[in-house]
């Protein structure tokens, strides 16, 4: 497999490394014949029962491949990245080891102002680029006097356990990541959506283009029924509904890539949604 | 908490009975307001901040209700059932004691024909009367006999571990089985399904009229944003927005339940749609 | 990896196959060197890492290698064996296909009485060869009729989710289950242990065949620090510990294997015994 | 329950508080009784059931007794403790509100030098008190001009995601955090040890303390099996086996409180080890 080994560098000095997979688009259609057995004679076509998989939610085929990345990132990502609990991890100990002078500094126009829209995140708009500059600064400063001070308390004979508590999460930490396919694009759903973190937004699209090599005919039905998918409230799908009369012609829904089973599902969704 | 202890009958012999419960509504909103800390002041409202957090699946806050639950259901719906790993179990076990005599036998509007539709279901057609009764009753006459053959072996001092490997699938057992509710809407979602065999759908059923009494809000949430929203794959959104110039008024929208917070987002939806 | 595809055959129907693996002993060192940085100079040989991790308890490194196998086993093991619930699994569907006609029936010899010491399991005392032989014939027949029945309902057009209730436990079904070293070497612990289910043994006996050609580091100090170790009490330690004046020589306790940093740590093992 | 809202200080600012708790000894003799079915009649006193379930590792009764506690801990501290990954977690959230200004500082005995034995941790000699002193001087300032810094960032108007990524793994946050009582068993045998962190095992022990009050007969059996008990490898147990002739008579073994079916136990397992 090609992509075993390619890295990909993410913010200043981290990267996500795909360090090994097992299996690929095929290894998801042979545990889903495990599950239909003999009896799924008309779903022959391989790409067609991925897409039915994902489009229904029958994930576990899904479980049957697995990524192991090497990543490199700073301590507040690491901190959301492992609120994701189902994978497995290896990380760098400030415990055993003497924490490397490595920290993120944000580029200038990722310096942003606080959203007025949205509580959690940054605005759209960024600072003047002297400011943004000052602000830079700021943070690189602060990251040498810490680490020089971490170096003398080393230096002073005190444990690395105790010595790093004043490094700030802008430190970087670096870890074994293993997750099966199901489980990443839960990831990948989460942590590349607008309001996720720009820092960790890196990191997703970055193991994005990784799984797209190895599972293409999944990411695309991902992208079709996950990612790039709307889903609508009960109150949504109602007001919705009184706006329409009346689907198309198969032939217009076809233009849309809608046919076969696929646009069967769509018509009773539709027809389902008016007599809720 | 007046649900404790309460039971509800499913199927012909089993139960669903909850044990114990911890938390309500208020300790979601307790948990949540520990991630906002102080600076949510005006998501004051508890219901508001419910639906919140579940229209934007914040998910962690519903993990702090835990229930426990005494279930008795044939063995054939105990290995649907225990697919859900995020919980935990107690089951009776055929090693140590003797399994009972008890079985199910459906009733006989449930006895139905291969659905032609669905692969994996049984017709909306039923069979008719007299033919259902032999079936049941072949279903029953077996089971005897099966159970007679199994204390047969038992007085022929078999092991319980091998007598018991005869016994059908049909066979009661029971378990106490505990999860939150995040991971309880989850398996509700999925097993409430029109596509989840009915036997299951029972239990489902039988535990939701729990749940809605414990956490009325949660509850509401649940129905409006998960069990009855609708979700459309990228092709069929654009099928979608091509037939929908413009959204109605907000006065209009206001009557689907639509105001506030949930109509910004809804039009910001509707808008993404149009510009994907 | 030569043992992918092996396959080994278990109970009279059954097998456990290798479908895939990722990783093998070095991934095991790989992910460790990770966490100790450039801070382990002296652990420099592989095994000796190996081995200090698994006798350490430190097991996320272990976690980093994983094993995908195709089983075909009887749903009364398919039972015991799901409960362990960290590995991912798709299983055979008795919704959308038809049962096979595959029932396992114990071999003479395994057909034991039960056990009067250990109410869970069977005895070590076996029956009388014409008594085993009738208990056998017992099993196919009664197979033979339920699976007979059960062609009769499908034949009846009895929708196979139904149709299916009275199959015995006895049934083979198959999956394809994937879970990583950590957790396997936890499942065999207990299923591979004495008081398991001499069915689900057979099962844990060839996947340990497996590993062991995988990992022979791994499995080695698995054998020696978890599979064949030993745990005592506390009340057992201190009767223990009064027994014991002093430990042999060091000299002899390396006849045992005992050198270098196990040594040590025997040694603070034994005067923390005594002074608890 | 009485212990719900007991709160104990731990280190300089933080604090582990119970905030519910579902279940208590009983609970544990309740989901095991279900296991067992009729068929243990001899188990009949709880206390006896518990310390059998829990001497044999029949751990999911164990499941169902379940804690929440509201934490109030330092950040590299909150790191270790998140890579227990069976437990629900909600965390205060430096991106929708400011962190507030509490940092750790360790006590003047508990800043060490590193150990020359143990990489990982901090030896068991003090600092003279003056450069103890000098050293939580260090600290201190630091940690108030890196907040410092942080407010400046904030009044400039930098998002708080961004402002934040300079202050020190040292800083105090806060979660509720969800566990059963098994699983907070494992999380205290790892982090009450003598090899964790001083600064986790703080937070251990008060867990502890809460933990025994509302499992007391659980918490005896877990000390006597788990959190006291004795591994011995194989190579360590051939050692011992080889020291020892004999087990002393009955009669001294009772006085360890050996006696039943523990003691039996005990035999056995001298014997297996002999003949290993």
């Amino acid at each position: 497999m090609s992509s075993i080994g390619k890295e990909i560098a993410c913010l200043d000095k981290g990267f996500v490394r795909l360090v090994d997979v097992m299996g690929d688009d095929h290894s998801i259609v042979q545990a889903a014949r495990v599950s239909y057995g003999e009896g799924t004679k008309r779903l022959t076509e391989d790409r067609g029962l991925i897409r039915y998989l994902l489009r229904h939610q029958h994930t576990t085929p899904f479980e049957m491949v697995e990524f192991k990345f090497h990543i490199k990132l700073p301590i507040f990502i690491a901190r959301q990245w492992i609120r994701h609990r189902t994978a497995n991890v290896n990380e760098y100990s400030g415990r055993y080891s003497e924490m490397k002078d490595e920290f993120y500094i944000p580029s200038l126009e990722n310096i942003r102002p606080q959203s007025t829209m949205n509580k959690q995140g940054r605005s759209e708009e960024t600072f003047p680029t002297d400011q943004a500059e000052q602000i830079a600064a700021i943070f690189g400063r602060s990251q040498d006097q810490m680490y020089a001070e971490y170096q003398e308390l080393l230096d002073m004979g005190v444990a690395r356990e105790i010595a790093r508590i004043n490094l700030p999460v802008s430190n970087y930490t670096e870890w074994y990541w293993k997750i099966d396919l199901h489980n990443l694009f839960h990831f990948l759903k989460l942590r590349m959506d607008a309001h996720a973190q720009y820092e960790i937004r890196v990191y997703g699209e970055a193991m994005a283009e990784i799984v797209r090599e190895i599972v293409p005919v999944a990411w695309e039905a991902y992208e079709d029924y996950t990612l790039h998918s709307v889903r609508f409230s009960r109150l949504e799908a109602n007001a919705l509904v009184s706006m329409l009369d009346t689907l198309p012609s198969d032939e217009i829904l076809a233009t849309f890539g809608l046919k076969g089973r696929e646009l069967r599902e769509f018509k009773d969704k539709f027809e389902n949604m008016k007599h809720q």
